[in-house]
Order: structure tokens, then sequence, then C-alpha cells
């Protein structure tokens, strides 16, 4: 048939380098044109290449030249076979953020939103508008559960997220991490078991550390997010009291679980009683314009704590996290009690402000698909100049990307030479120690320069030289 | 001898209620002139008084008539006969917080200076100030130890209270009770003991239940704070991991230690090898102008972490506490990256700007006052109104008074009849459980008004009507 020769044409095409992967193909009317057949032969073609992943479809864009997939990460399976065990990783990671803040690197290592990509103007006639007009408010300590107005604010984003909260249920914590740490305090006591994901955001695993809580690393897909079977299998065998799921955005792979996959999590944390710590911070960046709903959408027996914040979505200079605890609720404000003395006035009237206004939906629109694009430069510049072999994650949202180097490259290695070219990013360690020694984090909340370019070809000359 | 005559008269007067208690008395050159002695026969009289403790002699502002001493509280030297014991207050201080924001009470529960005492004017130009030239900082994650600046105007200031140290020895917390849990999180594990005074903190016991700590009381006199020796017995028979101690001011007493007795304290953690968490947040409110020492200003080897923030003497608003931990310093900033995200770029910038514009030192002259004063009138209300056998504290710093009833009225039911007169306090049983039932603090952090006058002769009617 024809609509199979110009597909295998077209793969050849992909192949040889005259399309590049994360680029966007030619239109189906524009290539029906070129090569004078129908557009109904174009698009057949198109599904073929579509059906064995060479490319993607991408609603009202048109169809891309996929990037190359990383398989699940070689280590992750072998976690299962790991005995629960301690972290001792806070070092480790002292040690790799001792520059996040030099203004002479390229940071592809810090997982936010650069100031240019937040909405400056808005926030700042926020600002003026709060420091204007309600100036007293500023000087009280703000209540405990925070900012009636600005909870329910966050109630009604959730609703995006599939979630009906009312504003009383939400806890406004000190970003993400002080949300998570509270969950884990109201659930576990040390020595307990909590699964997490495999790669697992550090953050996370600073705080288990910190609690003396015994870490069981399950399986994770760079695309599909949490082994479900694989969770299933630890919770049979071991007594957990907790599973951290980020559930979209996966940081670092940017994978996200499918609605089915939530729901079987779900069964299973209800038929092991454990609960489910849901970390959806990232979940505003899709790049498909509609987010994912959250595990918590799904939730009809109170056994998910959810955790967000608006560090990613909006700025992380805020501060401002919270958290629906749910039954855990009373608990989890009682121990904020004692943790601190509560978030900032200043800056829950500012975010309110800033909601009220409607204008996040704009910024939203304004930033999803300059991530995305970001992400396609990047695996672009990736698939070019970094040693074959390596794989990426296909992340569906948010800013960053998952790099598994042929095994036989140490990130570590690389994270220092990479150091004296004044380029930063994450090692694979600090995701879970010795499972990713060949893996990297890169990160991509900033507006592409060709600096940006430049220095993500360095890396991949650094990485290629070690090959 | 005539002086003696004068003495014994105006201590008639005193008692018959011509001279109130916390009121100034006639000056040594007007009395003289309206008795028609010599000057150097009123000094030998009000010596006499003083030296009997009816008045009180205050530099460059005269003689005070005495406000009535506070015994050692009467509990407080059994808490020594208690075993170590975890403790289960969270409830009791839950139900006891309900009202605190219920702008129809009078207010005096919470510990805060009212927006009236704090800078105002001052704070709003430096927010315009921050916000016009450092706008795009507020967007950025503040970095972790905290802004530089910040540090080193905080390491000026500790200067006051004898301590050197480097801005580089300083992280800054979200307030003081961050600081509080970072020190104890990083001294102790669940089951340890520590010792507190009696009565303690509120939020220092929520912050020990939270952590499963053992809590020994410590007799702590309402004027000369923390007894040594009974620190000494409870360090001689269990093994204390920490003490914490608020030197100057007590929180709830306003008392404070003496020097010598600092150096004391010091010699025991060293003999003992407990470590001293200092609480200074009340440190700037002296009623005498010149700040008391802090323990820290004595520790040679290092077994002194101190917490302190700018709650209590600038704006609870801010959330700006911070903590010197000395070699615990590496350890309480990797547990402060497991907690939260850290502390706000914006506050942080703000007190940045405003201690730098040395306005501070003219608040805290304005204010200090005040709070003397009010505590003065509300020491002669308390003794107009209150049952008889009343006694309170004297206070030397900030605008708490402890208040111990006669033994047979209890003050959570004071609280309750309170509540109903829009009149709310905190019972002594937050401070504490059983010990001080028949014991409240009051607060006075508030500008006086006739309403404040009313409301306080009021629940003394109510406290009355229990005798």
């Amino acid at each position: 048939m024809l609509y199979q020769t110009i597909a295998s044409e077209l793969k050849t095409k992909i192949d040889q380098g005259l399309f590049r992967p994360g680029e966007r193909l030619p239109s189906v009317r524009l290539l029906s044109r070129q090569l004078d057949v129908s557009v109904s032969t174009v698009v057949s073609a198109y599904q073929v290449l579509e059906q064995d992943r060479h490319i993607e479809a991408r609603a009202k864009s048109g169809f891309y030249v996929g990037t190359k997939t990383l398989a699940r990460p070689a280590a992750a399976p072998k976690a299962l076979g790991l005995q629960p065990a301690r972290l001792h990783i806070s070092d480790t990671i002292a040690d790799v953020f001792a520059n996040t803040r030099n203004v002479e690197y390229t940071h592809f290592d810090v997982a936010i939103p650069h100031v240019d990509l937040q909405p400056k103007a808005a926030l700042k006639a926020a600002s003026n508008r709060v420091l204007r007009q309600k100036f007293d408010q500023l000087l009280i300590m703000a209540n405990r559960p925070g900012n009636l107005e600005l909870r329910r604010l966050i109630a009604l984003r959730m609703l995006r997220a599939g979630c009906l909260v009312s504003p009383e249920q939400v806890l406004i914590t000190n970003g993400c991490q002080e949300a998570l740490l509270l969950a884990l305090r109201s659930l576990t006591s040390p020595g307990d078991m909590v699964a997490v994901e495999s790669p697992c955001y550090y953050g996370f695993l600073l705080a288990l550390e910190s609690l003396g809580l015994q870490v069981v690393n399950i399986a994770t897909d760079p695309q599909t997010g949490l082994d479900v079977a694989a969770l299933e299998k630890a919770a049979s065998k071991w007594p957990l009291k907790a599973c951290i799921c980020s559930s979209s955005y996966s940081n670092p792979t940017g994978g996200a679980m499918t609605d089915k996959d939530k729901q079987r999590l779900l069964a299973l944390s209800e038929q092991h009683q454990f609960t489910l710590i849901e970390d959806d911070i990232l979940g505003e960046l899709s790049h498909e314009g509609e987010r994912h709903n959250a595990i918590k959408s799904f939730d009809k027996h109170d056994r998910v704590i959810y955790c967000s914040s608006l560090s990613k979505s909006l700025s992380p200079g805020l501060r401002i996290g919270w958290m629906v605890a749910g039954a855990h609720h009373q608990q989890a404000l009682e121990l904020h009690q004692a943790h601190s003395s509560g978030a900032v006035a200043f800056t829950q009237l500012l975010a309110t402000d800033y909601l009220k206004s409607g204008h996040f939906d704009k910024h939203l629109a304004r930033v999803r698909p300059l991530y995305r694009k970001n992400i396609e430069r990047a695996q672009v510049i990736i698939h070019e100049t970094f040693p074959d072999g390596t794989r990426t994650s296909q992340p569906q949202g948010g800013f960053l990307i998952w790099v598994a180097l042929p095994a036989s490259i140490d990130a570590m290695g690389l994270f220092k030479k990479a150091r004296q070219e004044n380029i930063s990013f994450l090692p694979g360690v600090v995701f879970g120690r010795k499972h990713f020694e060949h893996c990297l984090r890169l990160s991509f909340g900033s507006p592409w320069t060709e600096k940006t370019a430049d220095q993500l070809s360095k890396l991949g000359q650094l990485a290629s030289s070690m090959a």
C-alpha cells in the first residue's frame, strides 16, 4: 500500500536525521502536496509511525518525531530485592547543592521556574495592592490553618484535578516539603517503612532520613510512573505505613500514572492499610493543556494525604504549600503548631490576591508550551551530543528530564567535570543513592537561550569523552 | 529618727491605698518640700522602704510602689519528685486557642505585640523599598541558611546580648518555634529526657510532646528564673539530653536569671554533658533599658544552642527567627532542608532593610517603657480586683504577667466564665498541665485603653466570685 511505503520512507528519513527527535513533522496537508499524495494517505502513514512510537500526535499541534524512550531504569527492578533501609544521603546532597546559587553557572540543577517565567508584572501589582490595602494584616501572625480565602481558592483549583474538598480541609504550609514532613510525622514513627518511587525526589529522601524511616524502593517507569505490581509485592512482604507518590508528574522523570493505575494504587492502599501521600506539585504543568486527575480525585475511603504548592506553577518565592490530610487533619494541625509558627501572612495575602485576579490560567497557558518546547529542544541536543546508548525520559509535564547514560559512565564524575565548565545538574545518586550512578536529572525551567544550547552541548561532549 | 517615722507613715499610706502598687511616688525633692524635711531625710526614708521591698528604685525614673511578690509557685518544687513523663497537652491547647482570633474578645491570651506597638510606618517604608528595588529576589527561593546580610545584622544585634558570633553561624528559621524544634531534633531521639522551666512556654511543651520526648520539670522562680540547684539534682538523677531555658525573660513569668546563675548553669551542662537550648525571644524587651546578657555570652565550650526571633521585639508577621547552633550547625541545616523549603525571601529582605535603617533601637526605646507601664497598670488592677491571696510575678522585661490565684480557684473554670464576657487569657495548665491549675498568664502587648482596664477588672471580679 502507498501509505506503508511513505511511512517506511519517512522512518528512514528520521533515522538519517532529516527530521530530528522532538521536531514537528510537516503538516498532513503540506506533506500531501509535497509528495503529491492524498491527505488520507499521509494520515494513514503517520498513524503507522505513531503506532510504532516513531512519532507522536499532539492535540491541535500536529505530529512530532518521538524522542528516544528510556526503558525502565536498569536498577529499579532490583530495588524490590533490597531490604528496606535507612538512608544516608544528606552529605552527598549538601555537596551537590554547594553551587546552586552561583550566578556564573548554567543551572540544569534546581527545579524551579526562572523569574522570567513567573508572572512578574501581575505578582508585583498584587504585592502593591496588598501593601496598600492590607498592610496591618502583614504584621499579624497568620492564623494556623491559613488564610481562609486562600484555602477556598486552592480548593477551587483542586477541582481541576478532580478533587472536591472544602476550604476547611486545606492546611497551608511552608511549601510542599513541610506538608510532606507533616504527613510523614502524622503517619509514622522512627523505623517504620515507607515506599517511594525509584528514582525519588531527593527532598522526600531527606525527610525520610531525618525521621529515621526505612525506605522501600518501588520500581518506577519513567513514562507511566510507579509500578503498581511492584508495590503490591512490597506491600505483601513488608508492613508499609505509607507510600509517597508523584502521580503527575514525577520528579525526576516527568512521567505520569494512568487513571487506571491510580485506582489500582488506591485499592492496594485499602487492602494493605497504608496511606498514600500524593505529591501533586507539578500537576498544573501538563504539556497537553488539560491536567491529569490527582489520585485524591479517586479517593473514596480517605486513604490519601494530598500535598502540593505554588512553587513550580507560580513562584517558589512565595513558599505557599498546602495539604489536605483528611482524617489526619487535626493531627497535622497540632504537629504544625509544634513545627513552626505558621506560614507568612504577606505571601498568603499575595497568593490570595493573585489567584483571585484570574490571571493564573493565562500564566499557565503561557508557560506550559514553553516548558514543553524547552524539553523538546533539550531532547534534540541530548540526542546529538550525548554518548551513544544514552536514554532519556519523555516528560508529560513539567520541565525535568531524567537521563540514563551508558552504564559505564559515572554521573558523579561528569558532575565534577561539568563544575569546571560552570555547568550544574543533579547526579542520579541523590535520587536513591546506588541505583542511579549513571543517571542525571536536568532541569529546563529557564527561558531557552543560545547559552542553554551551548552548555547542554558541552555537557554532552563531556559525557561522550567519558564513554 | 525622723526618717524612720516618715518611712513608717509612707508605709501606712501605701497600705491604705493612697499610693497604689506600681504607681510612682513623689520625687525626693517634692516630698521634702511637702513634708518640710530635708532631702536627705526623704532619701533615707525611701531607702528603708526599698530595703523592705515596699517600694522600688528605678534608674532615672524615681521610686515606685512595689507590686506584690509572687513567691515560688507552690507546685514547682514538687516537680522534682515527678518522674520524667511524656506530655499530652495538645488537646487542651487546641481548645484554649479556639478563640485567639476573635476580634470581639479582649485578648490577654496571645503573647504578641499589637500592630499599633509595631513600627508600622518604618516597616511599610521598608516594604515599599524592597518591592521597588528587589522584586525579582522575592520570587526566588531564599538560600538555605538565610540572607547573609540579615545574618550579619542579627549577629550585630547579638553583640548587645554579649554574644560574639559570625554571620555564618546564624541560621534563619520560620520563627523561634522552628529553631527550637530543629535544636531538639538535632539533639534528641524519642524517649530522651529534656529539662524545662516550670512553668514552661506551651510551644516548647508541644514540641516536646510531638517528638515523643520525656519532660523533666525544673522549679523556676518567677523572679530569678530556673532554679539551678533543682536542675543539678535532676541532672544527677537522670540522663538529660538538653535543658530549655528562657533566661531573660521567661514566658510566662517575665523573670530573669542572674549572670551568676547563668554561669552555674553552663558549668552544670558541662559537667553533666547536656546541651542548653536558650530561648532569648523576649531578651530585647528589658524594662530597664539595658538588656540582660544571654547565657550564650558566657558559653566557652559550645554548650548552648541559641534561639530567638523578631516576633516579640519587632513583628510576628515577619516570621523571622534564627538559631546559632555551634557544633550542631551542619546538622540543623540538614534537618532544616528536610523540614521545609526555607524562610520567605520577602520578609528576610524586609527585616534586612529595616534593621539596616537603624530604626530598631528607637522602636525598642519607645515600646519598652510602654510595656513596663502596661504591666504596672495591670498589677494595680489585679491588686484591686482579684481575690485576696492572689500573687503575681514581677516581670523584668516583656509584657507577660503570671498570676497565681488562691489554690481553691480553678483557672480553667475562670477561663470558661471569662469566655462568656469575651475575655481571653491562658490558663496555667497549658504551661505544665497539673501543676498550675490555679494559675494564669496575662499578656499586655496592646496599647492600654479604658477597655483594657474594664475587662481586667471584670476578670478580677469573676475570679473573686469563685473564691
